[in-house]
């Protein structure tokens, strides 16, 4: 095997196929990266038990030369010392030299790295996804919704299926679904061209989501997303990205949405924001983080939170307006900075139901596409 | 006590006197900031055992007003919180009042902040320093001095003279000497106004030269620097910065440094820190990071590091020149690479007297001003 290759793309394809490797692996192999040389071009793929990732470098793409030489064959090299040794290559192009016993040789201007290698016949099979079940999402939007759902998982493994996103599609709606128990982040979407395509119960690690997102640009490009019983698979021109999914029945969220409200307060976004992070500086201190919310008058909130050792702080926020019942809440400052900034709307519409029932956060120009729900805690 | 005042300078001066509190002290009342306002303005300390920082805020400035209200007074308040506090503050303005209880409130916008102080004259009474042994110093030049020798300090305990720079001044010349008995870094200046001033076995800790470089700006302003037998002050307009000097002698460096060379290296040093780095990738694994240079033929370096589990590289470099005889060392990476970036300079003459003798870098361009000195290691 022999591939001269430009340093740039090979950089980016070792940055996200280590998005899938753990040095904490069980199988030896999989702290390596497998690269394989082909007519089409370098391919290197990342494992660990959740997640694979595959991405593909062309020979050619839009003009840009990307491979000048190639041998093809293949290998598996440690994973570890990868990155910086490529990163820190003299050269813009790098040789590399693969002979019978596995020793990988790495060239570029006086540099030279000769590397072990283990065969790639002993890296695991990776499955071959069979399924119908596909729909395309801009990709950009796609990063979107996990960014605003995402952040809810469960942190604790005690409901595993907590620690994942739910994913629903009926009747050409995508809804996404996550919560941890004492929050919930709901979004949205209609699809223009799902096809009748339908399916429930699909539960994406957390985790996943969170590396897929690190991995695709910006970009209004769109990307293929297929479904089977126990994976997903994420698929652009260049990249494969399969994760498993989650076993287990996820529980039925919708009961939990309040459908009416004693308190509604529409306030600006980021003034409210950076009330309740001041609020939370001392908080914080008592490591729950919990912040006191109160109805002054027509259109003021009173924010407040107390530390016995520290001190207290108090916060006037004038909003929009104030409807309703009189309310005294408290609740986590975390979950609501959270949620207020997965709406990323300048103005929105907080409705309550009481002290001790969960409350529901949307943009005050409802298009019912996202929803926050945070469960106050007991401080009274 | 009452002061309303900017929030900008309040924060860079809170930040400044941080440098000197640690969360792990043993006089609970050096956690806090001593503040105290008078007609000249404001003055926040912060302090340990090792280092005493204050920082006065005049009431004006360069035309700039910093403080627009005061009524003298003086409190201690909790460091751990403030500079968030005052940071996420939502005016530029801030006001600051502290009522009899010694409570301290913090006003500004729609924020109010109550928080707990305690008794200035509970405070620590800082040591008024008495000397005339004062010289000056350009800060830049300060900064420069700080970085090309600091970092050769000990960071071990076990000979805690060494965790400290040797500061000496003997007919006009300062001289600053670090050694962690495997290196050594040595700066040496002329000065033009030192007024016959001679003082040695001056032996400053290594963190306080730390925190005072990370509190000067880069400026070409003069700092004057004050030294008695058991402290040293460096002073500027509106900062104070005093630090216990360690106590012990230091031991006599000069007799270190070979005066003679076998093998004189001269190389372009930014070539000679990447290869060195990129060697160094593999030598990390090994935890010794030990990088093995051969001189080739005319001018050619070879620089060479060996993991057995994961592999070797191979550096060709080419040199300016190499006269002498053929040498074949190992020493740190991290050594070579720190003592490089110190001298600062396009190309370095490095003075080789052997394997197993510590060698020599200064700036081709040799002024006698700077030094840096390795010991190899023992790899034959």
């Amino acid at each position: 095997m022999k591939i001269l290759i430009e340093r740039e793309p090979l950089m980016n394809s070792i940055q996200n196929v280590m998005k899938a490797i753990s040095s904490k692996t069980t199988i030896p192999i999989l702290s390596g990266i497998k690269l394989e040389a082909n007519d089409q071009g370098v391919k290197l793929t990342g494992s660990n038990s959740d997640i694979t990732i595959e991405s593909i470098i062309p020979v050619e793409e839009d003009g840009i030369v990307n491979i000048h030489e190639m041998v093809p064959g293949q290998i598996v090299v440690q994973a570890k010392f990868l990155p910086e040794i490529i990163r820190k290559l003299p050269d813009h192009q790098v040789e590399i030299n693969v002979d019978s016993d596995l020793n990988l040789q790495i060239k570029s201007g006086h540099a030279e790295f000769k590397l072990n290698g283990q065969d790639a016949e002993e890296y695991p099979q990776l499955p071959v996804l069979q399924t119908d079940n596909s729909f395309d999402l801009q990709i950009d939007l796609l990063k979107m919704l996990i960014r605003q759902t995402n952040f809810a998982v469960s942190v604790s493994e005690t409901r595993p299926i907590l620690t994942g996103v739910h994913l629903k599609l009926e009747n050409d709606l995508l809804e996404l679904v996550a919560t941890d128990s004492h929050r919930l982040a709901s979004r949205k979407i209609t699809m223009n061209d799902s096809e009748q395509l339908t399916f429930n119960n699909v539960v994406i690690p957390g985790k996943s989501l969170s590396e897929l997102n690190k991995i695709l640009d910006e970009t209004q490009e769109t990307i293929q997303v297929s479904v089977t019983d126990n994976q997903i698979l994420f698929r652009t021109k260049n990249l494969y990205f399969l994760s498993r999914l989650l076993d287990g029945n996820y529980p039925e969220t919708s009961r939990l949405i309040p459908n009416q409200s004693k308190t509604v307060v529409k306030v600006d976004s980021k003034e409210l924001i950076e009330s309740i992070d001041r609020a939370s500086l001392l908080a914080k201190d008592n490591r729950n983080n919990i912040v006191k919310l109160v109805t002054k008058g027509q259109n003021t909130l009173q924010i407040t939170s107390h530390s016995p050792e520290v001190g207290q702080v108090e916060e006037t926020l004038e909003t929009d307006s104030i409807e309703g019942e009189d309310l005294k809440i408290s609740f986590n400052a975390k979950y609501m900075i959270d949620a207020l900034k997965a709406i990323d709307s300048d103005q929105v519409s907080i409705n309550f139901t009481g002290a001790m029932r969960p409350f529901v956060i949307r943009p005050e120009e409802d298009d019912e596409q996202i929803l926050q729900l945070i469960t106050p805690v007991r401080t009274y």
